[in-house]
């Protein structure tokens, strides 16, 4: 379709590309495993392959890229965390090479993701939102004014990083008590297995579960839906540290809507209602209890939308320097 | 001179009133004791008489006006908590009657602060910053991508409300643990008063301290001046806990520069030193140590350079529905 643009998501775990309309409407999406221990130029190979059997000889109208923090920005040399592989790794102008004569941007995967939110999913219509992904980390992005907000570097939007514990657990950033630190899947797989939950068991109560399940987020939350107590009360732990950092955020900006997409919010009600419950005795004033929280519509593809958006409703979603 | 603009700035404890040229400086300054008590009538009254003593003649360009919240905005109907006489009352409305044919503006008076620091103070060059008012309560204003941020309501900035003891004590929202339940000057003299302090104890050792002075956090803030160690506790309480806001809320929005005023931040490195030790431990990211905290440079004619700035520099500091 004439004036489409290519995006493209870069992941710990996977990359992804597609052909994406100026709809938003994503076209021949293709995904690959991300190279384990992948050095720059395996990772820088296995995306090259994976662009061009999306574009093969369509023109292509600009490139979007949502990657990994953490990066410069506006450049885009990218020091994904969980890709040692890359560190400064100048990823957008390998791919302005790639495509010279159109706009080639990137943001952070997580701004990607609330930007489709916002542009296309659950977020539409509100001109104030925050865009969160509670997943192996927990990330988002910030519209405020109906503008994606960069801040000075391009990192606004880290709510992973707001303080929900001041003595809480040690954060990966060096600091304590972070939503992170307390919610990413593993952190609150590993403080289930403190707690004695044994994965599997109450999702497989017959099964040969010891030893053989994985203590992830995802057999967490399965865990919770089949009613095992210490998973359950772990989901309440994550929602309430969600909720009060939406508390906060909501009086900082004074937020119509926020998202929630990512792993753990698969988890639904169990994760969901504790939230409400601590959001609500923290959001009193008339103003902040406005704010909803809402699923994430999207899905999968909604870094690839946002990554898109960067080109194709640049007015709302592209404006460094400004 | 010409095109400047009626400044107004309404509290709880006094009227102010100025012309302010387009450069920004403070004219034929005013300022009356806000009646105690008085009723709708009597606190327009007041007003429309300082107003009329502060421009005679002069014909003005505009009215900018600062006003402790809540209020509806952008109309501009206020119910200023601390001024029970005005409930709904139709501010904006009364001063557009009074000028007519010019703009008439109204914002929260801690973001009119806010934009004063950005504009003229200690905010000025910075894109991203937080300005922040440390006083009887604790309020604030932000400024992103260079640009006065509303929220959706009016109300964004309010960095009292959010959350660093999950907890701790009980705010006037409604809430719990909010910044201003545990740093506003009543509620940390409060806290001081059940450690023991007697206040002006420790600055005037020999006086006729007992039951005279008055528990303030202005005289909290002189008896830890004067080395009195529950005061001091109180200070490290109250930096603590603005520097674990500030830690938020420079994760979230990646500012570049956060100021702070109000009578609080007259303790100087008191406040300042255990705050920055709270930030520095809570802000490891690259992006988000770059954050510097300074105090505020306008002192009390800040509300009104504020107020001024949203006729003067409305490019920046006026944007309603956007």
């Amino acid at each position: 379709m004439p004036g489409s643009v290519l995006a493209v998501d870069i992941g710990g775990t996977k990359f992804a590309a597609a052909l994406v309309d100026p709809d938003g409407d994503v076209q021949a999406a293709r995904r690959v495993a991300t190279p384990p221990g992948g050095d720059a130029h395996t990772l820088w190979k296995t995306l090259d392959a994976l662009v061009s059997a999306v574009v093969g000889d369509t023109p292509v109208a600009g490139v979007g890229i949502g990657c990994g923090g953490p990066m410069t920005w506006p450049d885009g040399a990218v020091s994904p965390l969980n890709m040692p592989g890359w560190r400064a790794f100048p990823l957008r102008e390998r791919l302005a090479a790639r495509f010279p004569g159109v706009p080639v941007r990137i943001h952070n995967d997580a701004v990607c993701v609330a930007a489709a939110e916002h542009w296309r999913g659950a977020g539409q219509g509100s001109a104030n939102m925050l865009g969160m992904v509670v997943s192996t980390g927990v990330g988002g992005g910030l519209i405020l004014g109906g503008r994606l907000i960069d801040g000075g570097t391009g990192n606004a939007g880290h709510i992973g990083h707001v303080v929900v514990d001041p003595d809480g657990p040690a954060c990966g950033c060096g600091g304590r008590g972070c939503l992170e630190a307390v919610a990413r899947g593993p952190g609150l797989a590993a403080w289930a297995v403190e707690q004695g939950w044994v994965p599997g068991r109450a999702a497989d109560p017959g099964g040969a579960y010891a030893e053989a399940t994985a203590a992830t987020g995802r057999q967490l939350a399965l865990d919770a839906a089949a009613g095992d107590g210490i998973a359950l009360a772990a989901m309440r732990r994550a929602g309430r540290a969600v909720g009060l950092a939406i508390a906060s955020a909501a009086h900082l900006c004074d937020l119509d809507v926020v998202t929630i997409g990512g792993g753990l919010s698969q988890a639904g009600p169990l994760l969901f209602e504790p939230l409400e419950e601590a959001l609500r005795a923290h959001v009193r004033l008339e103003f902040a209890r406005r704010v909803r929280v809402v699923p994430a519509a999207l899905g999968q593809d909604a870094g690839l939308v946002g990554a898109a958006a960067l080109i194709l409703a640049a007015d709302r979603y592209w404006s460094p320097g400004s």
